[in-house]
C-alpha cells in the first residue's frame, strides 16, 4: 500500500492526498443505512482532469481498486468505500466553466454543488431543473452518477434528460469525450446515457456539458387532505389523466405528516391520512390550481388550500423536502425504499405497502412524488432490537417485490449501489444481466472501479 | 442460401418469406442516396416476436447476416442490404398494444407508422411529439433505430426522450426487456437508450412503451423574412436567449423557398434571402408571436407574418416539410447533409455552407431545424457529369467537417448508416471508436447484425 502512495504522489500536490486514519475513514460510506463499507487505503481530492488521469493510471498499474465519490449524500451505498481502495473525492474539481443563455448549456467541473449551479444560472434567466432533496449538498458528479431525481421529475424529468455530453476518465487512465454541446445528436451508441446512473462503475465524469431551460414562473404549491391515500392517489390520476402539467405533486402519509410536524413544527394537518401537494409554473397557476383543487374535490379531499402567495408556497415545501430526515427521526433507524410504479398502480402500492407494515408491526412511513408514482416508504425501527430488526429488512424486500409485481422498478431514483445489488438481478432478468456485466468489462477489464456494486 | 431459406421456413408462414428477386431488390436501400447497397438472399416479414426469434436463431446457427428494416425512409443507408442477407422487414407488426392516458404511455409493435400513432394517442387527448417529416410513412421501430428527429424537438425533444423501454430480440434469437413502463427508473446501465439510434446493429426491437404528452394547444405559426440568412440567425439566437419555448423554428433559405414554390405553388416569398418560421403551442400563441416578431424586426425582419389561424398555420408548415423533396427536384441527384451546430454559431454555419457552395460552384439549398442548430444543407448537382459529382461529395464532407470545426455534430438526427461512417470515427475519436467497438462486440459477437453499419 506504501507503493500505492508513492506512485500517487508523483501525480499529486501533498495537500490532496489524505492517509490519516481518522481522516480516510471519514470518507468511507455515503448516507445509505445498513450497507456494507470497507476502509480506504487512501483518499485523494484532485483538482484536475490530469491529476483523476494520474490516479487512474496509477491504480491500474496496481491493480487497485477506486471509488468515486461526490458529497456522499447518496441513498444506495453506491460511494461505499472498499477495503484497501483509493477513495477518488471530486469535491474540489468545482468550477463552474460556462453558462450559455443563447445554447442554453453550462459547462461544469463534477464537484459542483447542485444548488449553487441553480442558483449561477437563474442569475442568467436559466433553470437547471434536477433537484434532489440533498440539492444543498450533492454535486453535479454524484447526480449524473447517481441518475438522481428530485421534486421537479413529474414536468421536468430526472438528471439524465439534463446531460448532454460527458468528459470521462476512463479506468486506464485515458480521456474519453461523449456527446455534445448541440441540441441534438445521433453520432453513435449514446455512450453519455450510459454513464448517467452508472454508479462510478465505468468511468469517472470529469467534466459535464448540461442543458438548461429557461426560467419558468415561480410556482404557487395547493395542499389537499385526503382521508385515505387511496383517494389521494385518485386524484393524481385524475389530475394526470386530465392532461395536466404540474411543476410537482407529491404525496405525505399521516405518519410522514407527523414526522414533519415534530422535526419542524410545521403545522401541517396532522389527522389527515394522506396530505397531496400540487404546484404548477404555468403562467396562471392560480387557474391550474383551482382546476386540481376540483379534481381533488372530486376525488374525496375534505380540505383544499392554496398557497396564498410564494411565500407560503415555500414552506409547503420545505416539509415536504424534510420528509425523509423527518421519518429517520422516528425510530434509532430506517431503511429508505424508492421503488417506482405505474401513476395508475400507485395507490394498491401505498394500500398494500400499509398492510405490509402491519403484517410485520412496523411503522413504514411513505412520502411520495407521486405524480411520477415513485414511493419512499421508510421503515422505521429500533436497530438494537434484533427481532424487530429482522423484520425491518423482509419488509424492505417485501415492498420490492410489490413494486415489481405492479409493474414496477427497485428504484426510481437512489440507485442499487450495495443496498439493492441483490434486486437488481431479480429485476433485470439473466440476459439483461450477462449483457450489463458485458458493458462493464469493456469499460473496465480489470474490475477497479467502485467493485461490487451495482452487481 | 437455399439452407436459410430452408431452415426460414421451419418457423415462418410461407406469405413471410419472400425470394422472388424482383422482390426481393426493392427492399435492397432505403432513401439516402448514393450509399453502396447490396442485394439480399430473401426478404421475410415477421408477424410475431416468436418468428423474429426464429429469424435470428437462424441467422446465428447459419452466420448470415441480418438487416433489420422499417418503411426503410431513412437518410443513411442504415437500412441498406448487405449481400446475401436476410432482410427482416417489422411492418407487418404494427399493432398498438395499448394506450394508458392515466400512465401517459403507448405501447406498440415496431412497424407502428408514426402518424398512425400520432392520431390514436390524440382520440386520447394525447400527443407524442417526435415527428420527423417522413411521418406519413415511417416507423416507430424505424424512428427508435435511426434516434430520429423532426419539427418538434426545440421545444420537445427527440425520439430517445420518449421511448421508456423495449423488448429486443438479440443477436443469437433471445429476448430481451429494457427498461420500465414507469415515469421514473435508475435500475443498471441505461440499455434502452443505448438501443435508441443504435440502426439495428445491437439488436431487433419488437416492441417499445413510449411516453406520451398532453395534447398540446394547436399552434400558431409566425413568418418573419429577412434580408440575410445571418439576419434570422441572430433572430434565432435573440429569441432563444429571451426565454421562449417556440414550438418549432425552423429556416429556410432562397434557393428552398424557390423551390418548394416550383413544387407545391405555395406562394412563399421569393426575394427573400431566409425565411424563418416560428410557432407556439401556449395558451396564448398570439402573445408570443407578437413577442418574437418584435425580437425577428429587432434583428432586420423585412416582412413579419403572424398566421390569421390553424388552417394558415397548416400551410407554412406544409412548406417547410416538403423541402427536402422540394431540393430534390432541383437538379438530378441531392446529397443531404445533417449537421448540427451550437445554436449560437448557427449563423456562422449558413454562411461559410454558402462560401463551400461558392467554392465549389454547386447549388446548395438550406433548411434547418433552427431553434436546434440543425441545418440540412442540401446539395444539388448533375449525376451523370462526374465533375460535378466530384465537387458534390467534396463539398458534402467540407460541410461536415465545418460542422465539427463549429463545435457541432457530423448527424443531428439522420444518422450515420453507410453515408457517414468515415466520418463517425472523426467525431467519436479513437477512444470512442474503440468503446463503441466493444459494446457491438457485446451484443453481437458474431457480427451478423447490419454489418458494415455505423463502423
Amino acid at each position: 500500500m506504501d507503493d500505492v502512495i508513492t506512485r500517487l504522489r508523483a501525480g499529486l500536490p501533498a495537500e490532496a492526498i489524505h492517509t490519516d486514519p481518522d481522516v480516510v475513514v471519514s470518507y468511507a460510506h455515503d448516507m445509505a443505512s445498513f450497507c456494507e463499507a470497507g476502509t480506504p487505503a487512501v483518499v485523494v481530492l484532485p483538482s484536475s482532469v490530469e491529476q483523476v488521469q494520474h490516479v487512474m493510471r496509477t491504480a491500474t498499474e496496481l491493480r487497485v481498486p477506486v471509488v468515486p465519490q461526490g458529497a456522499r449524500t447518496g441513498l444506495s451505498g453506491a460511494a461505499n468505500a472498499s477495503d484497501g481502495c483509493i477513495v477518488l473525492s471530486l469535491v474540489r474539481m468545482d468550477r463552474i466553466l460556462e453558462i450559455s443563455p443563447v445554447d442554453r448549456i453550462a459547462v461544469v467541473e463534477p464537484g459542483v454543488v447542485n444548488a449553487v449551479l441553480s442558483r449561477a444560472v437563474g442569475e442568467h434567466g436559466l433553470y437547471y431543473p434536477p433537484d434532489p432533496s440533498s440539492w444543498e449538498m450533492c454535486t453535479i458528479g454524484g447526480n449524473i452518477g447517481t441518475a438522481s431525481g428530485g421534486l421537479c421529475c413529474v414536468k421536468y424529468g430526472v438528471t439524465a434528460e439534463y446531460v448532454l455530453g460527458l468528459d470521462v476518465v476512463l479506468a486506464d487512465g485515458r480521456l474519453l469525450s461523449t456527446g455534445r454541446r448541440t441540441a441534438k445528436g445521433v453520432a453513435g451508441y449514446d455512450l453519455t446515457r450510459l454513464f448517467v446512473g452508472s454508479e462510478g462503475t465505468l468511468g469517472v465524469v470529469v467534466r459535464a456539458v448540461l442543458a438548461l431551460r429557461p426560467q419558468p414562473p415561480r410556482q404557487l404549491v395547493l395542499a389537499a387532505e385526503f382521508p385515505s391515500a387511496a383517494a389521494a392517489c385518485d386524484a393524481v390520476c385524475a389530475i394526470m389523466e386530465r392532461g395536466h402539467t404540474p411543476s410537482l405533486l407529491e404525496l405525505m402519509d399521516r405518519t410522514t405528516v407527523r414526522a414533519v410536524n415534530r422535526l419542524g413544527r410545521m403545522g401541517l394537518p396532522e389527522t389527515t391520512e394522506a396530505l397531496l401537494l400540487a404546484a404548477f409554473d404555468t403562467p396562471d397557476p392560480a387557474a391550474d390550481l383551482a382546476a386540481v383543487g376540483e379534481l381533488c374535490t372530486a376525488a374525496g379531499a375534505t380540505q383544499v388550500v392554496p398557497a396564498e402567495d410564494a411565500a407560503e408556497s415555500e414552506l409547503l415545501l420545505k416539509a415536504r423536502r424534510m420528509s425523509l430526515t423527518a421519518l429517520e427521526a422516528v425510530k434509532s433507524a430506517t431503511m429508505i425504499d424508492d421503488v417506482c410504479v405505474p401513476r395508475s398502480r400507485l395507490g394498491e402500492m401505498i394500500d398494500r405497502t400499509a398492510a405490509v407494515a402491519a403484517k410485520y408491526d412496523l411503522t413504514i412511513g411513505v412520502c411520495a412524488h407521486a405524480g411520477d408514482g415513485n414511493t419512499h416508504p421508510v421503515v422505521c425501527f429500533d436497530h438494537t432490537d434484533p427481532d424487530e430488526s429482522r423484520r425491518a429488512r423482509e419488509s424492505f424486500d417485501e415492498i420490492m417485490a410489490l413494486g415489481l409485481e405492479l409493474g414496477g422498478t427497485i428504484t426510481g431514483e437512489h440507485g442499487v449501489g450495495v443496498l439493492k445489488k441483490e434486486w437488481l438481478a431479480r429485476e433485470l432478468g439473466p440476459v439483461g444481466v450477462e449483457l450489463q456485466r458485458g458493458i462493464k468489462r469493456t469499460f473496465d477489464p480489470l474490475g477497479i472501479l467502485n467493485p461490487g456494486k451495482l452487481f
